[in-house]
């Protein structure tokens, strides 16, 4: 997927690291979604709400951040920033239960995504110093 | 629409403080979604960028904060801090264009919004010094 | 509440008839979103796979199908008549378990939002008998 | 982005063909969010609302019909009909204005995920006959 996307904003990110922000926040959306129906199928302690919960939490902020950086929005850096703070938490929920592949996977894809949406955040303040 | 969501987190608002702030949400949401496509069929300045852009953008992160206060998440004030962000600059936006009805109405529905959505997130805050 | 929204298409609706059904849609995106909380929470028979999928399902649809209509799309049929279907699917799943009062609830509200999408999906279909 | 989602239908696709089909709605859902930002920045003709609003729809149901093949949900034929049609619809919009290599570039993606669409709400009428 390439993108041209227009930015109608002051603080110029590098395109290439919006992209890849773009990316991973798609990405945690459909592995987070993935991930909150496979809990929910096998049931037990993978099945707690306080799990699925953060699944579906990171999922939707995922995409609703994904979707400010499509659109070029000067408010990508607050919902970055909101998305860090919930993949970071999911993160530390999935990987919490020990012995299954898709919640370690979960958990990294949800540390990826949080890493890049803390560089987003963070170039907002950078750009305020200036 | 009577709620009577479960809520699986330390921090316990009260529970008609959260009701009416998913339905400042909801309501936000509407609202700004219909002056986005009010304002795109008056062309002009009412169809600047810069305008429908943040309209969309209140719209979803309206939309998203609801939800997680419904699915009674811990990461809602997150969620409502980031909204009333944007609610404060969509109301600004709104107001900024003057003689339209309309938009002075999207522009109170918003800056309610926000002021919900603040006392939500800070709320968290009040949690963590006790 | 109060919709005032344009209108962009040919078949036009009762603005009554399409504002109830906005407001159907919506509120059964909430009650989906809240019982499949309740759901996950309860554990057991009401956790599974089906039950909860469905009552995803349905909150995603009904939010869409509101969206469509709030902004006077043309396609709103569309999206009414996938809404009734998986409303239909969900209030049957839920109505399937017996003895939860939340899940009756759910599966009411559901019925309703289905008959009231039907109905508008249905309009269009007049429209083109003309 | 690789998927290995659980399937909890009986109308099981090939895995590919389902995995290309989320792949074609992900892509066409941020193609037409950029491509509605893009139209909304140039004005005139680009910003019709009857453009636009087709855009901000399929952006919308593309994402929906995209999460429900994600979650595996049986319905995932209803909303990928609801997507064909309306994606049928977008493409047909950003073809019929010419010289714009933006609008042209939509106009394919939308096809093509119409396409994709199509066989996978077809899939279902061949299962319904076995």
């Amino acid at each position: 997927m390439a993108h041209s996307h227009e930015h109608d904003h002051d603080h110029e990110h590098d395109h290439d690291e919006m992209d890849e922000c773009i990316e991973a926040c798609l990405q945690c959306h459909v592995v987070c979604t993935m991930t909150a129906q496979y809990c929910i199928a096998q049931g037990g302690e993978h099945a707690a709400l306080d799990l699925v919960g953060v699944l579906l939490d990171c999922a939707q902020i995922c995409q609703t951040s994904a979707d400010f950086m499509v659109r070029g929005s000067p408010y990508h850096t607050i919902t970055c920033g909101a998305c860090a703070a919930v993949c970071r938490g999911c993160a530390e929920a999935c990987a919490a239960i020990e012995g299954s592949e898709e919640l370690a996977h979960c958990a990294e894809v949800c540390g990826s995504c949080a890493e890049s949406c803390e560089r987003m955040a963070a170039s907002d303040d950078e750009d305020d110093d200036e």
